[in-house]
């Protein structure tokens, strides 16, 4: 493997010392950029883009073409463990993702497996492998998967949902067929990730967008625990480097300081957490990711390095911050103001890492 | 004005001793009623419904003929101010509220004021007249009103949003303008509030649905700071009492030292945040209403008495405690586990009192 020419991002989930504050975005590669729209037209849909490694590949670098990121990001989507595991993935127009058959009923969700990697999931890690080596030592490959919590989510409501009124219902109900989704997924998550790892993903990452809608005592039940068994199970090491591990729950800042004591390297914000608190709280625990608000890219270019000097200052001197927005970036997002995050980032960092 | 028969509602947000734990529920008069469902088909519109004094009063009581709630709250709609604004409020079927004409021009945004009360919005007025009637100091009546913030969300985006592009795109870049229409949002509350008042609220509570969508510094300067100042304008004695006053900032968890700072009697609480915890937080400086999951209601009865258990067990012994529901109760709820829950809460929470 060709040596990383840029492991600034790598270093910082680390806390070791850096230049400045590394920076990617969350669905970084994606409908804001037009390349990305071209790309998606040739593909015929989003999963015509997901299952072809050539053209996973070509629409994870688009971005690093526009900007000077610091970390590349597997295009995908969290939801091919579950359609692996038989679920029936399809994407109404308009309508997100959803499953033609939800889990509902205690047979299907008692006949639940373990997805096999080669058989069902070989064009993910396909994609990583031919990413990794059209990135060519650039920046590191971030692998990433959802959160036990999270693929449960869609899988019992068959889709998006605003009040999570069937997995709330089970929750409450028969916690017992709960857990055993959540075993299930936090397995083949497992799996999923060490497979990444294998291929060539320099740094995993586990998104958490649902675990927010839980009262405390459940999030550490259902979610939290199983996050924690996904990174007891991960391979942690590969080429020599530590693979390090984020968390990310989005609407989880009140909990910050039990996501910090599960093992990862990393604990993501969104935005509505203070990074300087939030570090006080977490103290060397873990290094932090966060935490601009995507939807401050809709402000000027000078409200965006306004907001991008607050978060830097309010994080403070020192390495163990990558910059990242708080949620993924708006399809409605302004290229050129993503450009103008990324420049004022890597500027304005430099002083606290003097 | 007929002496209250039961003041526990009034007297919990005044820390005052009480025999048990007060309960009301967000949105408990409903669509989950069918004697709601009922009434709005004779109506013929939700507006129907709260543009009549004698529907409105109707509905408001119903909840009231099920369960032993201890408080009930006007029927109306927190869009009633900004359509007395002249944006033209309007409810697509299937799409929530909208507004005809969003607040996204300079020139109007320069020209909004402060809508007369006894002009338009006396339909409340009377609503509130009525109901106190026809409660016949049953339980003390709330009175309420969007946030300044929430409503300029609706009144920017001209609906409900999921990204709040526009507001935030102001925000950012044309903070002037949102504080423009801040401050006439906050004078009209004050005067809305204060007329509910004169009517016969006997408490008040501002509801603020979408200031957890936003950063500190931003929830301070852009929501917070105008609740504190609607808080600073109530009347606060009525019928020799005090008018208790409840902020409720939906996804304020991390904030509440700021919110319970800002003058009210009493700060609501979502299901996110540990009551206990928030306890230790706020001290002795305000009550706090909340927090159970309304989607909790979709379990067992069993399991909601063990949640309604456990949320009394976390606030712990003595007064302050108002419990609710940690938003509005869900359309999909069945009567029977709310009444459920109303009756776990009165029954568990006695020794908490002794």
């Amino acid at each position: 493997m060709t040596p990383l020419k840029n492991d600034t991002f790598l270093r910082a989930l680390l806390k070791e010392p850096t230049d400045y504050t590394p920076i990617w975005m969350m669905r970084q590669a994606g409908r804001y950029l037009p390349e990305y729209r071209a790309t998606r037209a040739k593909a015929g849909s989003f999963m015509g883009l997901c299952t072809s490694p050539d053209f996973a590949t070509e629409v994870t670098l688009q971005p690093l073409e526009r900007f000077p990121l610091d970390a590349a990001i597997l295009f995908s989507d969290i939801l091919t463990v579950p359609d692996a595991m038989g679920l029936g993935l399809y994407f109404a127009e308009g309508e997100g993702p959803k499953f033609e058959r939800p889990l509902r009923d205690e047979a299907a969700i008692r006949a639940l497996a373990v997805p096999h990697i080669e058989d069902k999931l070989q064009y993910v890690i396909d994609a990583v492998a031919s990413i990794r080596k059209a990135l060519d030592g650039r920046v590191p490959l971030i692998g990433f998967s959802g959160s036990p919590f999270t693929l449960a989510c869609y899988m019992i409501e068959g889709g998006s949902s605003a009040d999570f009124r069937h997995v709330k219902a089970m929750l409450y109900s028969r916690p017992e067929l709960l857990h055993h989704i959540l075993d299930v997924n936090a397995r083949a998550v497992i799996e999923y990730l060490n497979a990444q790892i294998a291929a060539g993903a320099q740094a995993v990452q586990i998104f958490d967008t649902w675990g927010g809608a839980l009262t405390q005592p459940a999030y550490r039940e259902f979610s939290l625990a199983y996050m924690q068994q996904i990174v007891a199970g991960l391979t942690r090491q590969a080429d020599g480097r530590k693979v390090p591990v984020i968390v990310f729950t989005k609407g989880g800042g009140q909990w910050l300081e039990d996501i910090a004591a599960i093992g990862a390297d990393a604990v993501g914000l969104d935005w509505t957490t203070d990074i300087g608190q939030a570090r006080a709280r977490v103290g060397d625990q873990v290094a932090l990711q966060g935490n601009f608000d995507p939807n401050a890219l809709f402000g000027s270019p000078e409200s965006i390095e306004c907001e991008a000097a607050r978060i830097l200052a309010a994080y403070g001197q020192g390495s163990g911050h990558v910059f990242n927005l708080g949620h993924g970036i708006s399809q409605f997002a302004d290229p050129a103001h993503a450009g103008a995050l990324v420049e004022a980032v890597h500027r304005l960092s430099r002083p606290y890492h003097a």
